[in-house]
């Protein structure tokens, strides 16, 4: 059985391309003991992957030249040789950018389709949504009536931050590039004002506003963390989540420094990482972000290019900002699973 | 009765200059109720006090200009309207650059002459050794076997951190700017190691000295901190106290960006400030501090330049790096006081 799958042609230097990423068809191994056949429905892409187009020590693995590349992946049971999975369920785990992939079992967790609709488990129930609960409510800490800043705020985390911040008690504010998104965040998810970074001077809008920040949640770096910067309040935390405004840089990025802020406000800024939360707390997480869900609390949009051959483009998209919540990749629709 | 005082003349931009001192004489008032007439022995200048002399919102007033100019001081009480204070007693308290003061009794704190010597309580045993103490023990957490980096490691709060450091089972590395400090820090202070900043590498030595940095306690920011950033753990803590390398900048300096490291070691940086800890827990440091001065546990020096009409130059040695240990202008010798 065959199945095309994205390798890693070669390594970008600044803003990958096309030429970085060929698609290959392999012939499927037999399943070893333990092993299921996954189908992907619905394939991930995310700003941090571009961490592993670099061949650098980070906290994800960098992916290998010549080898296919991985995923976030939603699919359907093909076949199996695991105890838990039949053919028709619903699993979700890291595969591959690949049109099939035989997954170790163990490392699969199973979806539930009728609670919301699969591909969720990859966005607001799934990874991002996890980052975003975890950072803001555990790193960020927020108090009721603090303000809350987020960036990238339509994007598929920034998105559930800045409502989760609401169901907390806070005041929202929410920086996004294009105005349809900021019609979103305002108008749909309820954050107290958008402020387009594209257009608007991002400091002095903050200023009317906000009474400076207390939490902010950093998804871009670069410029708009800048702006925000000198707002901080004191006893502010930052949460570290993404620098995706810097990560096609060729050259160390520089800008304004900035810890003598911190002495000042005695704020804390601190890095998350979701990985550090699984798998003991995301169940935790992904129960109350499904009720939330379920209870029409926290909405969400997912971006979805159809056809394994285009998620290249999906990737290099979320450089430009194309997509309004989660960007994902339709590959195929179920056969087997009731959906 | 007459005092010289030094006022304000003029705000710096980039590095003070005697220019901006000046040193005039006044008639000092009748004492009122609860008030002390302090006569100086010695004055304390800190980094921290560049900041004043700016007029921009920050965690200490600005100086304004034509009015004396704060310091922390040990002095003598020549005359007291108070009912804890009598002539000959020992106090401490942020009074002025001047021969005598006349201060709020309430505002006051007692010293001990029998414990340490007198000009202690504004350095080891004052607002640089609490500084140290809970910049380092409290939001630096560092647990036994940990590798701790401090800069400005020969100055007031570097040489307690580095010490303490060691105390709570640490590896110890100090950076500072001249052979005689490192040997200080080495020979007398038990550092593990020392780093001259100015004829070393810092970032190959601590590749060397070290397995990675898991607390890094920064005084001086800039390039220094630049060199450590790489090598900050999993897990770090950055515990920011001051930027002195930066307090004379004409313009916002720039450096490498640093944010995103964060979220590699999910690390956290956070400001200290020494008067969040003051007056609940600063007794109880005071105490610890004594302790391990008194059993030879924590050394420390102190350099002393003598008459107030050389404190602006004191206070310039110190973006100089002239001072080994605690920089003190000596006032006065005691009149009253059995010292």
């Amino acid at each position: 059985m065959e199945s095309r799958q994205w390798i890693l042609d070669s390594r970008p230097t600044g803003e990958p391309t096309m030429e970085n990423f060929e698609l290959e068809t392999v012939e499927l191994p037999d399943l070893g003991a333990r092993e299921v056949l996954v189908r992907t429905l619905y394939q991930s892409v995310d700003p941090y992957m571009r961490g592993r187009m670099r061949d650098a020590e980070s906290y994800a693995e960098p992916w290998d030249v010549g080898e296919p590349m991985k995923a976030g992946v939603v699919g359907e049971v093909v076949d199996s040789e695991h105890p838990t999975f039949d053919q028709g369920d619903v699993v979700t785990g890291e595969l591959l950018w690949a049109d099939y992939a035989v997954a170790d079992g163990d490392e699969l967790r199973g979806v539930n389709p009728s609670l919301a609709p699969v591909s969720t488990a990859l966005g607001v129930l799934g990874m991002p949504g996890v980052t975003a609960y975890y950072g803001l409510l555990d790193v960020g800490d927020p108090s009721p009536g603090e303000t809350v800043v987020v960036n990238a705020a339509a994007g598929a985390v920034g998105s559930v931050v800045g409502q989760v911040a609401k169901l907390a008690g806070c005041h929202v504010v929410g920086i996004a590039g294009a105005d349809e998104k900021i019609e979103w965040l305002e108008d749909e998810l309820g954050f107290d004002a958008g402020i387009n970074y594209k257009t608007e001077d991002v400091r002095s809008r903050l200023q009317a506003e906000t009474d400076g920040v207390d939490v902010y949640f950093d998804n871009v770096g670069g410029d708009v963390t800048d702006a925000v910067w000198p707002l901080l309040n004191v006893r502010c935390r930052v949460v570290v989540c993404g620098q995706i405004s810097l990560y096609n840089a060729t050259e160390t990025p520089v800008g304004p420094r900035k810890l003598g802020q911190l002495i000042t406000t005695r704020g804390t800024v601190e890095g998350v990482l979701v990985r550090d939360y699984a798998p003991e707390r995301w169940a935790e997480a992904i129960s109350q972000l499904g009720e939330w869900v379920g209870s029409g609390d926290l909405g969400y949009r997912e971006n979805v290019v159809e056809g394994l051959e285009n998620a290249p483009d999906a990737f290099l998209g979320l450089f430009e900002g194309v997509n309004v919540g989660k960007q994902l990749v339709q590959v195929a629709e179920a056969e087997y699973a009731d959906i």
